[in-house]
């Protein structure tokens, strides 16, 4: 391990998280909000600790793919250990655990909240809880990748260790460069959905939260009643649509900047998510139907069905109805969106749609090998025969996602609530989408019921599910911290 | 495909079920029923459908991979479509998807009840019903491939096919010796649990039917109380020890007989298998301790605990107490063991012990060649590199339940039932338990409240279970029923 380069680069995490702590301290200033030292105490501390770290020289800069591992997980942990602190002085959370589950909710975009209610919530300390959706979305790593000029090859395990999805790739020659780009389509996209929501006669300041909420696919409402709170057609499509647009991923976008709009339609992935969104709709919307008495035609069906199939798959987790009272039908195509996520390279969460097409695509070559023993079989996805680095790297991911799912459940089962609730409080947790769909952890519920204890294991795992599990798994073997 | 082979094993297998069905048929005779009908109308049938067929000349011989699964799926379907006459036709069961479900349940030794009650079933009908147990727990064709003269090295590929775990092997030289001496231990032990059942103090009917119901790790109970009808703690030990033992891989048997005791003592599954059983039986113990009022000291605990434990590890499916009514840590940990399930090679259904094992280490080697990406690694398990098809077998096998589990789920949601009802019955089907967690299909329920199509679904899905998925799955790729 190569502490020096870690340290250096976590330094630099600090001394930026310090940084954008300026962006809520202004909006209190605005406001005219007695907020201040609840951001300026956390930034002294985070430059005390961060500038020499940051100044650390690296005679060896190199960082290989465990160090890039390192480097993520550690930056993610202890950015979210005091990016709760504003929450703890300014006495909007009491309790770290709360506090924690808060800010890692906010980072891993799950959305989740351990609060009961939100409403009268200062509006600066709103705005920091809701900017670190936006920051994780497209990852917090990243985003020094984008901003300074540090170069370094072995940055690109950094970018990976971050980016969601089976294989994240380079756009163009220079990683930096890359990460501009990303960043880029984001800030646009963000501001148009701002602009649609303004449009829409929301709120300046709501406006831009829902934006940064929607753009990281968080789920952190400015209200209690989430988007429901407008009670807008309007604003719930704009909403349901850009939730659609940050769940896909985002070389689709930068194939379409550059004319390759045909090679961005022929994407398999694409094509999956969008088949799976319709149909998980269109199913949905027919299923309430029939069942509720509060529905009472197709349109109305499907305002509701779409919005909260957009909220699951992208993994936000806005509602505008109580799913959780949804029948068994809707509720279990629901819980295994809530399992698949959105597009690799997207701002989404849970599995991701291109490594469930990854799965099949090995199952179905697994057996043919097993029915024809000497016949020579590749598995091929987006037109490329996969390398067996990625396909070993998809079959790990998915064993692992289910070993956390199944302990993460057990434990939780010496707290509160029944064996489903923790499963999908779980799920709902690991896959960053927030509401699970049992009524005690569901979109009008919250987290406030569980332990501490129970808390700070689901902020883990919220953190584990954002990396895509490696990097926090990796902290865990003992021969990672040996020197050399 | 060598349509000659199959349709000539399937042929033989018909006899074999027409010849089985002469034991109920004594049973009846002994016991002055008028069931015989029920027996000799299909053994009619078989015999008239099952002797042409067998008498199929086949030039070529030759049984691959893809013949020896085609023929061991066609023929568990055959065997259940046929063994559910009996119950039909003496009226015990009315409808054919109830009795259906009730003959594959009993062949793939799930022990699921479509039957709300048993008690007043003819002594010569519940013999049959329990007498499937038997028979599916160490494989029909493997009882053909024992009692038969017929050789063929491609006989192999159907006992892989039947024989449950990653990988089954030869014990001895020849495959037939292998199936004899199988089917010697399993006779002997089932003789030992009836003896020390009698002597327990139950009637020589009820043991030697128990006796089945165990050694097939099944679960129909004579009685509507299950085992907790004799309310004996002798009986409740005796059939929860041997539920143990035939959740052991039979080859660990093998290896004392032949006087390898160290060497038996050496298997990884067996140590996991045995920890397995310890671990969640203390914490189960101590959770139902405190928590339930009817419990009062650790030895009652441990009594209905370990009794429990076995039975869903094993997958038997017998029970003492409502676990559906226990506390969400035991049901998480009694939901976990139904898919770990029993090892390979014992008559246990589930994802077996090995397969964890194999999950678990490979893995691990993912994880090292991912953090040192120039690393060798290689996979092993009980002493022996694994080979990369083994490995690609259990992986491939793992993403199959997964996704069968899910559709299934899915499927049953247009029926009654919340999600974790479904979910809970397709785990405890595709894992042959029987008894799912939640108390609309608990141990003390039944799944007569499905309707008829999901009924035969959970059939489809058990008897997908009992075969390990790959040979259901190639029944329906179209390519297996191309000729040559």
């Amino acid at each position: 391990m190569n502490y020096k380069v870690v340290l250096s680069i976590l330094g630099k995490a600090l001394l930026i998280e310090a940084a954008l702590m300026l962006v809520p301290l202004l909006v209190g200033v605005y406001f005219n909000e007695n907020s201040y030292l609840s951001f300026l105490i956390p930034m002294a501390g985070l430059f005390v600790i961060g500038a020499p770290l940051s100044a650390i020289k690296t005679k060896d800069g190199s960082i290989y793919a465990k160090e890039g591992f390192v480097i993520v997980a550690l930056a993610w942990i202890v950015l979210s250990v005091v990016g709760c602190l504003p929450f703890i002085i300014s006495g909007e959370i009491t309790g770290f655990a709360d506090a924690l589950f808060e800010t890692a909710s906010g980072f891993t975009t799950t959305g989740a909240s351990a609060l009961d209610s939100v409403e009268g919530m200062a509006k600066s300390i709103m705005f920091w809880r809701i900017l670190t959706h936006w920051l994780g979305g497209m990852g917090v790593l990243v985003f020094i990748l984008a901003i300074l000029p540090t170069a370094g090859a072995g940055l690109m395990y950094v970018f990976r260790a971050e980016s969601p999805g089976p294989s994240a790739g380079k756009l163009v020659g220079k990683m930096r460069h890359t990460a501009r780009i990303l960043y880029g389509i984001y800030v646009v996209l963000t501001m148009f959905e701002a602009l649609l929501l303004l449009l829409g006669g929301m709120s300046f300041y709501d406006a831009v939260l829902t934006a940064f909420s929607t753009a990281g696919t968080g789920g952190f409402g400015v209200h209690d009643g989430s988007i429901a709170y407008y009670d807008s057609v309007y604003i719930e499509m704009v909403v349901a649509a850009f939730m659609f647009l940050f769940g896909i991923n985002f070389n689709i976008f930068y194939l379409i900047l550059t004319g390759n709009i045909l090679k961005a339609l022929k994407s398999e992935e694409l094509t999956v998510y969008v088949v799976m969104i319709l149909t998980a709709s269109i199913t949905i919307a027919l299923n309430i139907l029939f069942t509720l008495d509060s529905i009472t035609n197709f349109w109305q069906a499907m305002r509701y069905s779409f919005f909260q199939v957009n909220t699951v798959s992208s993994t936000t987790g806005f509602a505008t109805t109580d799913f959780a009272t949804w029948p068994a039908l809707s509720k279990g195509i629901l819980l295994f969106l809530t399992v698949i996520g959105a597009s690799g390279g997207s701002t989404g969460g849970g599995m991701k749609v291109a490594r469930l097409c990854i799965l099949a695509r090995s199952a179905k070559a697994n057996i043919r090998r097993m029915t024809y023993p000497r016949a020579v079989v590749s598995v091929k996805f987006e037109g490329k025969t996969l390398s067996q680095e990625t396909e070993r790297g998809v079959l790990t991911y998915f064993i692992l996602y289910i070993a956390i799912a199944c302990v993460c459940t057990l434990i939780l089962s010496f707290d509160i609530g029944g064996v489903f609730d923790n499963f999908s409080a779980t799920l709902a947790c690991i896959s960053n989408v927030g509401p699970g769909i049992t009524e005690m952890v569901g979109p009008m519920a919250s987290y406030a019921a569980y332990s501490p204890f129970s808390k700070i294991l689901l902020s883990f795992v919220m953190i584990a599910g954002r990396l895509e599990i490696f990097p926090i798994i990796i902290l865990f073997v003992p021969r990672t911290w040996k020197k050399g």
